[in-house]
């Protein structure tokens, strides 16, 4: 079954709201086996969203409406398709009982335009509403169906995931789901991987390949459509091992969750603990560990020593190795090594990690922007120093920065050879 | 002039992504008096954004798309509408230069489908990317005006606010441009601002006041439209004038900066260095900081003491503080004095911020998610301890408890009543 999504909302059209609902709907529907091949946005205007539905008719089987159930003038959904169909309003008593105790309960006067949340197309089944007052709509003419979710997401998603699912079940009478498996990547870009998978991205059709990046991670996403969870595990299995033979070492998760998570289970797994000692990151390669929830047992802190002084003051690094003619300077591998087994030290963990380099906007020591040391201090073993060269503006630098941090953490965790 | 934007991308309709590009162009192009009538989201098939490029001529003299400028086979937005308008695509030779620049620097081989990225359909403008490798294009076509950003937003942005606003002003031709104003508040919440202003909010047409809400902070909006910045910003003052006389001493910025950039912009000011120490937020706090360029002259580093061993081992804070029965414990009032105590005379700073409380997802010492602990020590003063009862998951926690903690600096430092 085709699907298309009309959201219906002048703010969102001004940008002042983001539609979150479009891709929590679309999300949805993907689960119920229900693809979505358009998604629209239109402003609250009855000539508009009737021009939106009638395109919408020629090439979706089911319309998915969001927003325009409201009490106020502005709210035109329900009129807009009523007149299109040509049927009638009529009030669904339970949901007018609903909001005239509401304001009852109140001690309100309750305005008359409120009766509008109530409506309901001629023929369509009631969708309740469990956080608002607006009844949603759910019905089917001439082959096409239509369904009538409200625009807060705090009323749409319990409605969505409720009593409309339970519609679109009744109505799609399919009975194969979309089941998915995301494997994450660390240390090698999107394109790289691509490349490495391309025949398999392009002449699979089933499951389907479909590689995605993300805040300085690159996920693929495998799926297919399968009458039972095992079913559809057999499919998966078989593409995942075809997808692990080219690029498994790069796997680090195989479902979706952040770098940091993963390097968290393998400290927790081995009992390590870990601290950080940072400089260009400003904290941000902490903040990332920390916030996954209890990861306070593994990750027990660390420093931001963003100057010279701090080097010096916190982590005892000689002033000489870091200012002065000939000294290698902050940014070094030098530097980098002695941070990492500094902070070790000091907090007497298992591992030290350090960043230090330059995230601009200007270059530093005269060292290029982008320029990144990473020390990796693990006690009673030899401390690894990656140097790497991102490219990006100040805060993308940070981020690439902390994630290539924990990509080298995990490769030593992992036991993963770089 | 009438515009309809074109979101690609397959990842939009299965809802894995959210289109928060739709929301940034569109209050893009209100600001330049340009209205959207409709947005649509369409997947990366060519016969589908063909068909949603036909349509969208028939209601639009401006199309804005976003996304599908990327190096893969999947990125087919230049390819659709080249097609369409009959017109062959070049390359563009500076962003190839650009491109096998960066391969070389980084010492990889180029994947050949790269080269897509520096495309350019004839007859168009060049548009740099900053963040990125794919160029981006503006071209009119029998008098309808197309504009393809990249669709990944930290690539989409920077293009957007810079060469394609530059080409869309030049192409509008219009006299009335939109001229706003931002102010930033602290230490009130959205729903109270509104109550506060609620009369001038909803009577006043020129200037518009909109409030608006962003990670951890609330601003208001005023805009009018103006042949010259002389006299829009005549009518600006008025109205900013207005706001001041009532909620004044919570405007901490007369322009879109965060809460951290004014607190950096007062200890340069008064040439004051700071230090931090974190538990609950993990080096968030810092991280904010750092995140403004040049912030090295003020912020000095700080530490992450994320357990009770390293507020003892790096801040020297006793153990019988923190554990056992009768210590005040971690998430205390007179554990944030210390921490915050310790931290100032450990960096030889003149401010000492720190921040211990429970971030959830569980209660901490019998202590409920959402305490939080603030001190603020500065030098030869009595240290400050505030305390807040935050709502929100374990993320809006940690965010909340950093802009709450810069929030009460910034008080001190612009000497504003509490």
């Amino acid at each position: 079954m085709r699907a298309e999504i009309i959201a219906v909302g002048t703010e969102l059209l001004l940008g002042q709201t983001v539609n979150t609902n479009a891709a929590y709907i679309s999300q949805g529907l993907a689960e119920l086996g229900i693809d979505v091949y358009f998604q629209t946005v239109v402003g609250d205007n009855e000539g508009r969203i009737r021009q939106a539905i009638e395109l919408a008719r020629t090439r979706a089987e089911l319309i998915v409406f969001t927003g325009g159930l409201g009490p106020t003038q502005d709210d035109l959904t329900k009129d807009a398709l009523a007149a299109l169909l040509g049927r009638p309003l009529s009030l669904h008593e339970p949901s007018m009982a609903k909001i005239e105790q509401l304001f009852a309960s109140r001690g309100l006067h309750m305005v008359e335009s409120n009766r509008r949340q109530a409506n309901m197309i001629e023929g369509s089944e009631p969708l309740e509403n469990t956080a608002g007052l607006a009844v949603g709509n759910g019905l089917t003419v001439d082959g096409i169906h239509y369904l009538l979710l409200p625009g807060p997401p705090r009323e749409m998603r319990p409605m969505f995931d409720g009593p409309a699912k339970a519609w679109l079940r009744s109505i799609a009478g399919e009975d194969r789901r979309l089941f998915s498996r995301t494997l994450k990547f660390a240390g090698i870009g999107e394109s790289s991987l691509e490349e490495a998978l391309i025949d398999l991205i392009e002449q699979q059709t089933d499951p389907t390949i479909a590689p995605y990046a993300k805040e300085g991670e690159v996920a693929i996403r495998i799926s297919t459509k399968a009458v039972s969870e095992l079913e559809a595990a057999e499919r998966l299995d078989v593409t995942e091992a075809q997808i692990n033979a080219r690029v498994g070492k790069h796997i680090f998760a195989r479902e979706d969750i952040p770098l940091e998570d993963a390097v968290v289970r393998l400290l927790r797994g081995a009992r390590f603990k870990l601290a950080s000692s940072e400089s260009l990151t400003g904290g941000l390669f902490a903040e990332l560990i920390t916030n996954i929830p209890g990861s306070s047992g593994e990750f027990v802190g660390g420093v931001v020593t963003y100057t010279n002084m701090m080097k010096h003051k916190l982590l005892g690094i000689p002033l000489a190795q870091l200012e002065g003619p000939g000294a290698p300077g902050a940014i070094s591998e030098s530097t980098a090594k002695l941070m990492a087994e500094r902070v070790m030290e000091l907090t007497g963990s298992d591992f030290g990690v350090s960043l230090t380099g330059v995230a601009g906007p200007a270059e530093s020591e005269g060292k290029p922007v982008g320029l990144v040391y990473f020390g990796i201090a693990q006690r009673g073993k030899q401390t690894i120093v990656h140097t790497a060269h991102l490219s990006g503006n100040r805060n993308i630098i940070r981020v690439r920065a902390a994630k290539a941090a924990l990509y080298r953490l995990w490769q030593v965790l992992a036991g993963v050879e770089a």
